[in-house]
């Protein structure tokens, strides 16, 4: 009979874990970990805050380390593995995947990656060593080289027998690839058709052509972007020469989807996408100094431009009290350009041929909205402040501020972009900054004009 | 010979198409339509104006439309939906998956609705009919209802049989759901399992039992979160009386994904998440412009904070000037923790057990940074004006502040949630204007008792 799954049950488990940590019923916890999954030990872990992750950490079972590691977020990983030993971090590799254990070797400083592989059995260092030789973010560091190849001229049934003989598939295996004798891709056969093929039919017959295949050096995002749009399961990776050499499956895929679209809104709140959200006070702290450190210095260029006009701010109390209210709005609305845009230059909807329909799309949106809070905003202090020049000033400002918003956030990111700089991490604050600034000109410098 | 797919290509799709519409080349761009994938020319339409894409639109071949609308992202399928007749709309379906019809419907006014339904032959209908009897956002609403049972007493030949008899399976079956007479699930068997065991071995004895279903009533980011942890290529759904209703697959799965991920950054910056990137710009701007009526709230209010310290404003014109740092460091401190919350809460990592250790965490990361901005701010600002005591005025402010911004970056989030409001959507915006308010106060205050 099945457990009916109806929420996730984390909590529970996590709340039942601390009672029995903080009686110090460790052998308790030990035998709930043990009836736990590897992946719903890894997610305990990443709910666990430091002290409490590395007595769990202790407690799991040694073989079963590998798998939980495969698992946990790079930060998190990143922590356990820098405090274990090479010898037993060594052991730990032998149940991973070898794309993990090439990221976990990645991570760790020079001497000790070198002892790490000197531990390893040679054929594990070998097939370690060859995904090592890809870059990390791309499809030859995310691939398995872990498949099944067949060739066209046998038929189904003698497909199966081989199939029996092997008894059993690589993990997630929903295809065998055809090759020729060079170990060139020349098609795949799917497990689905494999099935409800007639035995005596050969392989070439009823496979489907390698139209497609994805090349070693493709960057990973582009590889997430190209198995959501085509609703893939696995694919295979060729070199320039058309040689199979890997497969990507789709499970390791919604990891780098779901990093990509994290990624867009933790850089725009200035923080690393892989943070762990229970990290080190000092970790966190000199992490996140770094971006107010940049804020720092947009917020001193904005109070320099309203230094500039300091006997006006002497004069009339008013206009410093409305001064903020411009910017506020400008950066609002052109951080939701700024969003719009760099989800659209993800998923790769925005590119040369239709920049320039965008820019003047938000450059209009960003009018209208000027006009209306323009109005809006005049009134309100008209009346409340009693002055027909002031709202009008205001007004002005607002308009021209909410205009130069929807351009900014459009050229901004683009801009970035080209420039290979990130336009999720930079592109926020470097919107603000114009829109501060120029918000307050306008501002303060009609209000010199006019009022002074 | 496969095509080594090195980078996505729509950009220079989207340029020849282009260039052939401007040039009336109507017959030639619907050659090239003819030639494309559904999924890429869905891509295509997203990534155009929305004057080309009713154009192409028209072009592309009747019989693939609904694999096309299959494939658009929420907005954008909307816009070409709408524009369509009933009969068209219902011929349409025919092509389309049960559950992808269903939310078509579902977005129709009432009386469109009712005459799409009518239009659809009967078999259709009642299975699009039972498909809106599960609420959109469930289990149920994004399941499938096209798979394969079989008994557990039959040996794996006989099984193999059945499907070749079959021909087809349903599209990515990975694998057959086992059942017993009353069509209660009791486990599943893997086609790589059928396919490696030997012929006369019974499925119950190689088959996976069914620990875990997923329930029809089961939110859809909660199955999102089950399939991301545990690898999963497709799941069963039951009802409550572990009846076996649905099968939900890992491409359905990868949508939510990545629109859950995406959400939290949209809303943030207070957008839909499924804001179309070339909607209409008055569709845009009256969207947009609910959110800077919020913000315009928020800027009024501290507006009004500034106006209750009128004549310490007009006493010294560099309070004025330095006023907008304490908010503006606050804001950004605050919106770093708020998004490691929002993620936090998303993927499940925040509850009440660790709620109480993430808000001292915060507290002492925004101490940290507090003293160290209070420090250097203060400094520059002796430095800049000459003044001692202005200096300690903005360091004590903004040591306060900053300490809030982390506290009220953990509590906001989780009220919300508790209250049922979106944190991502209104998360920042209030922590921003407490930040704003007590920024303000607080500098203003301290300059009005120490300095006017």
């Amino acid at each position: 009979m099945a457990d009916v799954l109806e929420q996730d049950q984390t909590h529970q488990t996590l709340q039942e874990v601390n009672q029995a940590l903080e009686n110090g019923m460790f052998v308790h916890v030990r035998r709930m970990l043990q009836d736990m999954e590897p992946e719903d030990i890894a997610h305990l872990l990443e709910a666990s805050p430091p002290k409490e992750r590395q007595v769990l950490w202790q407690l799991t079972d040694p073989e079963e380390q590998g798998e939980i590691l495969d698992e946990l977020s790079e930060d998190v990983k990143d922590g356990i593995v820098s405090q274990m030993e090479p010898e037993k971090l060594a052991a730990v590799t032998e149940g991973m995947e070898t794309d993990d254990v090439a990221y976990v070797l990645r991570s760790l400083p020079d001497g000790k990656y070198q002892k790490v592989l000197a531990q390893m059995d040679a054929t594990d260092r070998h097939r370690v060593e060859k995904a090592l030789a890809y870059p990390e973010e791309t499809a030859g560091g995310m691939m398995s080289t872990d498949f099944i190849t067949i060739r066209g001229d046998v038929t189904a049934d003698v497909v199966l027998r081989y199939l029996r003989m092997k008894g059993e598939l690589p993990e997630a295996t929903d295809a065998l690839y055809v090759v020729d004798q060079n170990e060139q891709l020349i098609g795949h056969l799917s497990l689905s058709t494999l099935i409800t093929t007639q035995p005596d039919i050969e392989v070439q017959e009823v496979m489907e052509d390698a139209d497609e295949a994805i090349s070693v050096e493709m960057d990973d995002s582009e590889v997430a972007n190209l198995f959501e749009r085509r609703n893939w399961l696995s694919a295979p990776v060729v070199d320039l020469d058309n040689h199979l050499v890997g497969r990507i499956t789709i499970d390791d895929v919604v990891d780098i989807i779901r990093e990509d679209a994290e990624h867009s809104m933790m850089s725009m709140a200035g923080l690393d996408d892989d943070e762990d959200t229970f990290a080190p006070v000092m970790k966190s702290a000199r992490r996140r100094s770094i971006w107010l450190g940049v804020n720092v210095l947009a917020a001193l260029a904005a109070a320099s431009v309203s230094n500039l006009f300091e006997e006006t701010l002497d004069q009339m109390a008013a206009i410093a009290i409305l001064m903020t209210i411009v910017p506020s709005m400008g950066g609002v609305a052109g951080n939701q350009t700024v969003a719009l845009v760099i989800r659209g230059l993800a998923v790769g909807h925005i590119g040369e041929t239709n920049t320039r329909w965008l820019l003047s799309k938000e450059a209009r949106v960003g009018l209208i909205n000027g006009i209306l809070w323009a109005a809006i905003i005049g009134g309100v202090v008209v009346v409340w402040k009693g002055n027909l020049i002031l709202g009008l000033i205001i007004a002005g400002a607002m308009m021209t501020n909410l205009l130069v918003a929807g351009v900014a956030g459009v050229c901004i990111p683009i801009l970035l972009k080209k420039l290979n700089i990130d336009p999720a991490l930079a592109g926020g604050m470097a919107l603000t900054t114009i829109t501060d600034i120029i918000g307050l000109s306008v501002f303060l410098g009609l209000a010199t004009v006019f009022l002074v």
